[in-house]
């Protein structure tokens, strides 16, 4: 293994002072920062770090491919997005192998549905690997609504939104609280799957959930159905139940 | 309204570096701390922010009542719970009418499973809050055994080892990623509903994650049957299915 180490660093939900100071303390030591972005346009974890990063730090912006026009479900979908994680982690190994510390900053937590996994995977057989762990976006989503989302015996689960209806509408009814992810155009369906599992009344929808602008509404007050793809929906357990202030 | 704030401030999950900087910055600035503890032991939130806290600072404990001789499902149970939350309430309420902001420290995130919420609703319909979400213990724990947890679209789930050995096994069966929660006495079923989901074979079994002393085993190599209550098991989703080096 080369002397090099590669760090998953987690920079939490959005708000820069969300950062650990582990996460601060590895970027100032960082020879190269990587960040995975879309095409054209500028990356959010670069943005959270901005202000720590050092003095003439080498920085690899890793470039999603434009896969717009393919299914996702396509195999020529999934030979893109093989081969962009495959020339990443190459690009990430070629600093390692020159002896160069890289951190790999990730909104959130890098273990939590994140990119960094795909970096890790392919690169954790040759090299040490350190992760540091972050808040998460759904975290920082519910602590700024001032939302208490599970407690003692709960069972919480996060669920995407592209499941179909009537798998949301069954396992939101069989749990105590859950935050539904990827909302977008799925929006009209989820609104469907609360009410038929008696979960409307208590979802709450969180648009950019750390962010200054950020958009908060009980799902059944929100008049229209439009929703970014990285909008959340979180039901919250425990303080919608009866005896909950005990 | 007091002009007194509260503060449920999330320290992590057990290294003070996984502290984030907004939780750093909110112990210098508080009149008073408060924290839970067992009767009779050190405060393991205290312990985390110990090196933060302001000379001169005011320390609220609030020792949790002796309650081991009576069930956790009795009236007599719930009824000493409930008055030592609303005497905790009174207490810092206490401070915050007296002008002093009061920051309640807690691990991990103050929302997610934790004591604070009991605070927080007894004392927000009062007194102004800001809630500093915190890193998990969850993520503190999958991400010291650098282990990825859950991507995609997968259905990731956190389930009490309390439940029954027919419903634990259930629900694993039905989560692509899990993390199992006071483990404890609980193990040799919970092993049994692993081993009846399937899901044995991937199940990491963790005590203390974060702490220098951590003891990370796959589930299936430990050969007793002792935990402590805050073991916990984790379930990798992505990771462990065919493809997802992609």
């Amino acid at each position: 293994m080369s002397a090099a180490r590669l760090f998953g660093v987690g920079l939490g939900p959005g708000d820069p002072e969300l950062m650990t100071l582990k996460a601060m303390r590895a970027l100032g030591a960082a020879d190269v920062i990587a960040y995975f972005a879309k095409a054209g346009n500028s990356s959010h974890s670069r943005a959270i770090a901005a202000e720590h990063l050092r003095a003439g730090v080498i920085e690899l912006p890793l470039y999603y491919p434009v896969t717009t026009e393919l299914p996702s479900c396509s195999a020529a979908y999934r030979d893109a997005i093989t081969a962009f994680y495959d020339k990443a982690a190459a690009d990430v190994a070629a600093h390692l192998e020159a002896g160069r510390n890289v951190a790999v900053i990730c909104e959130g937590d890098p273990m939590f549905y994140g990119s960094y996994m795909h970096l890790h995977t392919r690169l954790t057989p040759r090299f040490a690997a350190e992760i540091i762990a972050g808040v998460t976006g759904m975290s920082g989503c519910w602590s700024a609504a001032g939302m208490p989302i599970a407690q003692g015996n709960d069972v919480f689960t996060v669920l995407p939104a592209t499941l179909s209806e009537s798998e949301l509408t069954r396992r939101l009814a069989d749990a105590d609280a859950a935050v539904v992810m990827k909302v977008g155009r799925h929006l009209p369906k989820l609104r469907r799957a609360l009410d038929q599992s008696g979960r409307l009344g208590r979802a709450i929808y969180i648009e950019r959930g750390t962010m200054a602008d950020a958009k908060m509404i009980p799902l059944a007050a929100k008049t229209d159905d439009d929703a970014p793809y990285f909008a959340v929906v979180l039901v919250p357990g425990w303080a919608t139940r009866p005896g909950a202030g005990s």
